[in-house]
Parts: C-alpha cells; sequence; structure tokens
C-alpha cells in the first residue's frame, strides 16, 4: 500500500521509518509547514535526517499531500480536543476520494466518531485506528474480533506516564512533584504533562471503547476523570501497608467512562510496572482477555498503525 | 457463512451454538459415527439436545457433508498425532473443493504444517486456526498481525490442566497425585490427563507458534519435552520460599521448542493460575506483549474459531 503520512513527530516518523519492514511503500511525509512528496517514494532516510537535524522535512506543501496518489492516509498530527481540527478534516478529505484512513490521532475517534462513521459509510476506503489505544497493545483489534457485542466492558492502565509516576512514588517514597521532575528529565514525561497527569489522555482512549462498544454516543465531555496530581506519597505508602497500590484506571461500558486513581492489589493485573500499558476484555462467552505491552512510543504506535494498513491491505 | 462442523465434542457444539450469535449459519455438524446435514440450516438445538442425551446428533452420514454447499469447514475433531488423521484429509477435501478451512484440531498444523500451507496454496480456500493455540487468547492473531518476522520469541503457559494442578500444590501443599484426583472430580484433567500432564498438549501448541514464526519446518518430535508428574510438593515449597512458584513453561524460537517445568517469581505475569494461560510475545519493535486468558473450554474456543469465521468473511 502507498502510505501518504501526515504528522511527523514520533509515530509519524516510525511509521515513515517501519513502513519498507511492512512491505509498504510512503508517497508523502507532512508536518504542520512542510511536506515531502513522490509518487515513486519519498526519500525516507533522507526525511528523518532532515527532522533529526530539525529542518524542515521537504519543500512541498501539506495540502498537495491530498492531490496525489495514495491508498492510505494515515492521521499522526497531534490529538485536538472539541472539533478535532484539522485532523477531522483530513479524515474527511481522504474518504471523499475513496481512500483508506489508519488514525493514530485520538481527536476524530474520541470526539466526532458518529460523523467519522458516516463518512466512512459512504466511502470505499475504511477507517482503522488501534493506534489510538494502547499503543503495541492490539486492545481494539481483540475487542474486533471478539466482537463488541460480545464485551460488556474494558478497563485498565491506559497512560504510562501517570502510571511511571505512581510506579516510582510507590517503589521509592517520593512524592509527586519530584517523581514528576524525574520523568521530564528521562523523556517519560512531557513539559507539559497536563493531558498526561489529569486524566485527560486517558479518558480519550476509553472513550474510544465506549464508542466502539456501543458504536457511538460519547466523547470526553462526557467521561467522569480524576488524575493523579493530588495524590500524596502517604496515599501510597498506606496502601501498601494493606498489600495495595494506587494506579490510574479506566473503564468503559455501555453506560459511560470513568477514570480516576484507584487502590489494587499489588501483585494483581492491574498493578502493572513504569510505563507499561494493560486493558482487561470482559466477555459474555470467553471470561476476561488481559493484554499488556508497551502502551506508547513512536516504533511501538507505528507497529500498531502499520498492523492497521496490513488488515486493510487484506480486503 | 454456511459452516459444517466436523466433530461435536465439547468445541463443535459451542460453534454450533454461538454461530448465530456470530452471524453464521450451520449447515452439517458431524461427529465420528452420524451427521445432521442441512443446506438451509440445521435444527441446531434440537442437535444439542441430541447430544446431551448421548443419542446420535443425527441420521446422517458424515462422509456425505463434503457434498453439501458449505463455506468454511470447522475441523473440531479430536487432535491426532503423526499423521493427524483423519483430520488432515477433512481438510484436504475442503481445500481441494476450494473451501475455507478453520480449524480446533492441532494435528494438521503441527504435524503436517508445509502440506497443510501446500494445499492452501493451490486452493480457493484459506486456513486459520487461532482455536489450536490458547483457546480464547488472541494468540495467532496478535503474532500475525505484528507480522511473524518481527516476532523473536513466544513464551507462556499454554495448558491449564497443568497450571491448575501446580497452582493448588503450591496453595495447598498438596501432592501430585492427590491434586490430579481434585482436578479430574472437577472435569479440569480428563479420566486419561496423559497429554495435559507430560507436556505434549502445550508442546503441540508451541510447535505451532514454531511452524508460524518460521513458515514450517517442524513438528512435535522436534520439540523437547518434559510434563509436570515428577514434581514433588517439596519442590513447590522451597521454591516459595524463595519467592517463586513451578510452571509449566513452553517457548517457540526459530530455533525450536521447549517445553519444561520452570521456576518463575511467584507474581511475575508467568504465575498466571488455575486454568489460565498467558503468552508472552517478544517482538522486535515493539517490545513484550502479554496475553492473558481463559486457553480452554467450549465457547472459549469456539469464540476463536468464530473470530477466524468473521475474518475470512472480511475477505
Amino acid at each position: 500500500m502507498r502510505l501518504a503520512i501526515l504528522g511527523a513527530g514520533d509515530v509519524g516518523r516510525s511509521v515513515a521509518d517501519l513502513a519498507g519492514e511492512y512491505g509498504h511503500e510512503v508517497v508523502a511525509l507532512a508536518d504542520s509547514t512542510n511536506a515531502v512528496i513522490d509518487a515513486d517514494g519519498i526519500d525516507v532516510e533522507g526525511a528523518l535526517q532532515r527532522k533529526r537535524s530539525d529542518e524542515p522535512v521537504g519543500v512541498d506543501d501539506p495540502d498537495d499531500v491530498f492531490d496525489i496518489e495514495y491508498d492510505v492516509l494515515v492521521e499522526a498530527t497531534p490529538t485536538t480536543l472539541g472539533d478535532a481540527e484539522p485532523g477531522f478534516s483530513h479524515v474527511e478529505r481522504a474518504l471523499e476520494a475513496d481512500r483508506h484512513v489508519v488514525l493514530a490521532n485520538k481527536g476524530p475517534v474520541a470526539e466526532r466518531y458518529e460523523e467519522m462513521r458516516a463518512l466512512e459509510a459512504d466511502s470505499e476506503g475504511s477507517v482503522r485506528f488501534e493506534a489510538t489505544v494502547g499503543g503495541a497493545i492490539p486492545a481494539l483489534s481483540t475487542v474486533e474480533d471478539c466482537m463488541p457485542e460480545n464485551v460488556t466492558a474494558v478497563r485498565g492502565v491506559l497512560n504510562g506516564t501517570a502510571n511511571f509516576i505512581l510506579t516510582r512514588m510507590a517503589a521509592e517514597g517520593l512524592d509527586y512533584e519530584h517523581v514528576l521532575a524525574e520523568a521530564q528529565d528521562l523523556g517519560v514525561a512531557e513539559a507539559d504533562p497536563t493531558f498526561d497527569v489529569d486524566g485527560t489522555d486517558a479518558a480519550l482512549k476509553f472513550v474510544i471503547l465506549a464508542n466502539v462498544l456501543s458504536d457511538g454516543g460519547f466523547a470526553l465531555e462526557d467521561a467522569s476523570v480524576e488524575g493523579i496530581q493530588n495524590i500524596p506519597g502517604s496515599a501510597l505508602n498506606l496502601a501498601a501497608e494493606d498489600g495495595r497500590t494506587i494506579r490510574l484506571i479506566g473503564e468503559a461500558t455501555r453506560e459511560g467512562v470513568r477514570v480516576g486513581p484507584r487502590l489494587v492489589p499489588e501483585n494483581g493485573p492491574l498493578a502493572v510496572t513504569g510505563t507499561r500499558n494493560i486493558i482487561q476484555i470482559e466477555t459474555h462467552n470467553a471470561g476476561s482477555l488481559h493484554s499488556s505491552g508497551r502502551g506508547a512510543g513512536g516504533p511501538e504506535t507505528a507497529t500498531a498503525v502499520l498492523s492497521d494498513v496490513n488488515r486493510l491491505a487484506d480486503r
């Protein structure tokens, strides 16, 4: 498949880097101001070099990406809330041209799910978005394979930054501010970590899961969300004395979405450590399926994108 | 899709029972001596009632199943080793008639993998076999989505009977014979539990995984296999003093297959409890993915069969 990649951050670059391994070709790579476009396949290594040197990825206009021949638009621009723009319009343009879309951008899937599915219904192209939930963990394809109707709930830890912070607070008896600074030094937390620590990032993912279970009906504003910024070190010590720890746990059911800190058994499946994520899928016929792995990262998320591309290629 | 189901044990019956929920129709259900065949769809409830009353499933000849119009042959007859017959011939007949095949029977996939793929290559039909490894856990589809080339190893616990026995031995300080009897009473172990406790069942599953990773090259005789029958209760006590326990662990790489009892950290991911199974998929780009769930059972395995049918229907 020929991939047109919008977004040249960690995910977009990793998709470009790994596409060849998965048997696909990159015909465009665009960041917010520039693009490199070549219908015969771009020089991926050259483009990645330029980005590493903080130079523009190319000399083309990102808007021109939509005019070339491609099979799959990979939407890996930063997640935006509310109207989910410009990501939503990118999805719209690709579907109106009967192209496939693979999203790593959570915005359109969390905030405008029904509109996205309506555009897909009128298009020859299909939309997939495994990369929006759980990075390398095949969360959505597992729900899809079980069939959403057979899934009663999905629960888990889907934000690695918050999980890392809580793991370190418990392990070292340190307070939140201290561990957040450590996480930022390590690149595990962003300079502006708000969406990770206030639960928004996790909530977007559980909203997406709720939309998949119920075929729409949810947006971020419908989620009940509490973050980890107010957890004192003493709370973790107290939990440990009872054989428990604290994790930022989310849950999606047909009734809604909740994200917040919860006490969990310290050796139980939900007490994943570091930046690892886990989801537990509760099913009618097959009990509880657990899937854990690396929830974030350029290459990790890129494998989810390319796995979606492969599924589209199979049809 | 119209399903022709060979095998009326737990798995075959559960597939028949759940097919409707997944949008598919059952046109034949056969055990070793009888069949019920109806091109317009069999009366599933009637057939299941007869099996529950230990009556023949129908009055038709199982051989006539191959003469009707069906889309997918579900091969759920008992796993046999060596020549994997009669299962292999069933697969062969379906593929020669350009029909799809979904296997729950491990024999053809473990023992005659390259021949099976060769028949598939000459057929309009495709072969899938999620149900042969890990019951409800989407083990093979996760490896498939990652792409086998990106997987370096698969490790885990894939036999629930052996795992249950070891869990109970550790929990209660009881010896093997005692817990085996308990497992048989509960229906967790068969009257003849040999293949579960001597590691053969787990080895077949890891041989299948090795065949998927290397596109063939392995059969049961290539696996290094040791079971749990000789583990004394004292070994588990000793392990516990060191924060460990014992599990029957298997591993498949491109080099080969090994199954045997191993010491594992008692709170680690491999120390699944009871009849639960877990696989750890080691990948090049996405770290380690873990998937755990119910590894066996009629409905659980049926969900894997029907998930394969859905994937075939998608094409």
